[in-house]
């Protein structure tokens, strides 16, 4: 498959403009005013597959934003894969911290891309790594290299929660048959130290309110007398960790699956270092679970994090005022074996019972999904270990990521297939933050690399 | 002086025009992007003072908005009363909590007020309050009830701070001499309970940043990891009570004046109603520092509420992100003998010190004012005493007020005499809150009672 790196070199230009176009649409599945765009972007989508060469390209309606299938069935007897991905993005805010607007991809070089990156929002999560896929196809069809059947489904409601993925899913079990799934919306540890995730956490997302007196009310003339639910807020939330960064909510790490000795021996040895890690967070020191280290508190350790809060006056100046209402927004990662639902019940019951007299406190569940281990002994992940090897040149290493792609534990509950998570995005490609990027060096090679999964999972499956 | 019953009979629907075309302007100081209105504010003020029957009107430029000062002296031998007021407003937000527009003043009955009170920001906050005072002064020059001098010195940055209203007075210190001061910006206890401000509590504003990585981050690669600025926060400004509520801050409570048993006993005379306060903010228990009641912890105690909080993702929907940076405004009430200056000092130096590692915390002092007691033996008391009493029939209760008004204790260190706080509002006027509004019947109350101060106090001071 000599003729996949010419095909690169021929196709370039075109490969990196066809994803600015798509990065250009602002496609946020959160915010209900970019309706249109998101729609818009799943047509572009459905083009792009045609064009690649799947049949049956269709937009599947569902309750929410909808799907884009496509299939390429070459011999119902060989194996087959299924593509999953996403083109919802993010929301870009904060805006003001963008260097260039998020939805005017441009290249720039920088330090780990001398190559240059594209920087948009979205340009590696997901429609950059998604793209990755689409473009491998397109070479497989052309040049006669596509060695099995294959199934794309790309959604457009990832970034929150899935749902209507997962009717769609339960509904689909047949036309979504598959010998693997194939995932590219993690990342690789660095540019020369290639890795296959082998662990998502599983999210709970929750936003609670606190609600005191019917109307805001002045400082002076209230303050002290009256529960200040801003003050009551941040204690509550304050409460939900100990002085050891553990989470308080009972029952939070009954089904937390503890990892041997060895297995963490094991993990240790993956290339880290915290001088390195501080220094590209410009943060002097780390902060985390008591008794573990910072590898893993982000991958096999559940987390509480605050993901906004608001209340009360936050514009230019002084208001003297208490607010009737705080808010925060939280979520929780979790490890496998911990029930997204459950955990959510937990923290539900947990913290609206721990509400002080003279407030009201709410929570309402936003969405969430389990966690995920896939094995390494899988002729899945085999494959996709060789086809690395032949583009990279080296072992990848297998790791636990500590993000959430939700939907994977309910595909192989549904389909009964395993997930492989191919993921050439690196760390700091800033996804979900301002100034997202993806190095071209990585899309290239994600496209170089892909086709050789198919071949050698093709022929591992006879 | 019986004629100032007919007076107010003959101008009322004139008097409600003028208040309702000055709420008509939005003059809030906090916002820049409201500059042209509070000058045209100023211009209005200037006009009204004029045609009040004030000489040498001018509308003295600072380093900030202009002060309006005006003045009529009959008689240098005669005493002076200087009028303080302020002619700018709180930010009207959250505007969806306004049943009518802040700035499209309209008339509506409540149950507190059948005769009608006019709904509009500063209907109270002081612009309401303030222009009673130039309808007085109206009907004394008008019907040659004035019997002594009068300055008017009116504001324009009341609810920032006062700072260069500071520098005015300090460098007019000849200009503004006076005998005593007459501000309009409290409230007494009921329409039947007339009451006289003899106290105010001290303010320190500041707003408090706390900086973790250089960037937003994935709340799933580094949740957990990494110190979380929202968490922080959160734990921070929970650190600052107590479980009994007292304020954790070393030194704080110093120099607190502690009141005697005896005069604890005398303010829990004033009427007060537990279950009608609960009632009136819909509540179900109230909330403050252990061993104090009520009236006492939002009068003689001092207080710290958070008065904004805001970080991360606070839109639409989920957005798995740990913020960068996270903020708060936060205010203290201090009580006499408090020095805003020097708890502002602790306050920093106290919560930059508790930061955790792993994050950066900045404390950035807003503004402030001590805090101010008037004793009920002054002749200015007395005078405003006997005007009650003429006007309600009923002898006025001194009470102690748990709001701010930080330049009064500068009047009396700078031109060395008394306020005397005549307030007309009620603590239902929802000042600094959504629904702003100030009965008719107060408003015309204070018209008519404000020119017996005068014929009181140039009496007693002969």
């Amino acid at each position: 498959m000599s003729n996949i790196q010419s095909y690169i070199t021929n196709h370039k230009d075109r490969f990196l403009n066809e994803l600015i176009e798509l990065l250009k649409i602002p496609s946020i599945s959160a915010d209900s005013a970019y309706k249109d765009d998101v729609l818009k972007t799943a047509d572009l989508i459905k083009d792009s597959l045609v064009k690649a060469g799947c049949e049956h390209v269709e937009i599947c309606q569902t309750d929410g934003y909808p799907i884009v299938y496509g299939e390429k069935i070459i011999d119902p007897n060989l194996p087959t894969v299924l593509v999953y991905g996403h083109y919802d993005v993010q929301p870009p805010d904060p805006l003001n911290l963008w260097n260039s607007p998020p939805f005017e991809p441009v290249i720039k070089n920088t330090k780990l891309h001398p190559e240059g990156a594209i920087f948009a929002r979205g340009a590696c999560d997901d429609k950059g790594q998604m793209y990755m896929h689409v473009k491998a196809m397109e070479f497989m069809t052309n040049e006669g290299e596509l060695p099995c059947n294959v199934k794309f489904m790309i959604e457009g409601e990832e970034e929150v929660g899935s749902v209507n993925l997962a009717h769609y899913v339960k509904a689909n079990r047949e036309k979504l048959k598959n010998d693997v799934i194939l995932i590219s919306d993690t990342g690789m540890i660095a540019k020369d130290v290639p890795s296959i995730t082998t662990g998502l956490r599983g999210l709970s997302y929750v936003e609670v309110k606190v609600t005191g007196s019917n109307r805001d009310l002045h400082s002076g003339l209230y303050g002290g007398a009256v529960a200040n639910p801003i003050n009551v807020l941040t204690k509550m939330i304050a409460s939900l960790h100990d002085e050891n960064n553990h989470i308080t909510i009972p029952g939070f790490y009954d089904k937390v699956e503890n990892l041997s000795d060895a297995e963490r021996a094991e993990m240790a040895k993956a290339p880290f270092s915290l001088e390195d890690y501080k220094k590209a967070l410009d943060i002097d020191a780390l902060h985390g679970e008591e008794g573990y280290t910072t590898n893993e508190r982000n991958s096999i350790r559940p987390t509480l994090d605050v993901n906004g809060i608001w209340g009360g006056y936050t514009g230019e100046g002084a208001k003297t005022v208490i607010a009737s209402k705080a808010y925060a927004k939280i979520s929780m990662r979790l490890v496998p074996n911990q029930d997204w639902e459950e955990i959510t019940d937990l923290f539900k019951s947990h913290f609206e019972g721990i509400a002080p007299k003279g407030v009201t406190v709410k929570v309402t569940p936003h969405h969430g999904g389990q966690g995920y281990v896939t094995p390494i002994d899988s002729i899945g992940y085999k494959a996709a270990s060789k086809a690395y090897e032949q583009t990279f040149g080296k072992t990848p290493i297998p790791q636990r990521s500590g993000g959430s792609i939700p939907i994977v534990a309910l595909f192989e509950q549904e389909l009964k297939s395993k997930t492989i998570l191919m993921g050439f995005g690196l760390d700091s490609d800033a996804i979900h933050s301002p100034n997202e990027h993806f190095g071209i060096w990585n899309y290239l090679k994600g496209i170089e690399t892909i086709p050789y999964f198919y071949k050698h999972f093709t022929q591992m499956k006879k």
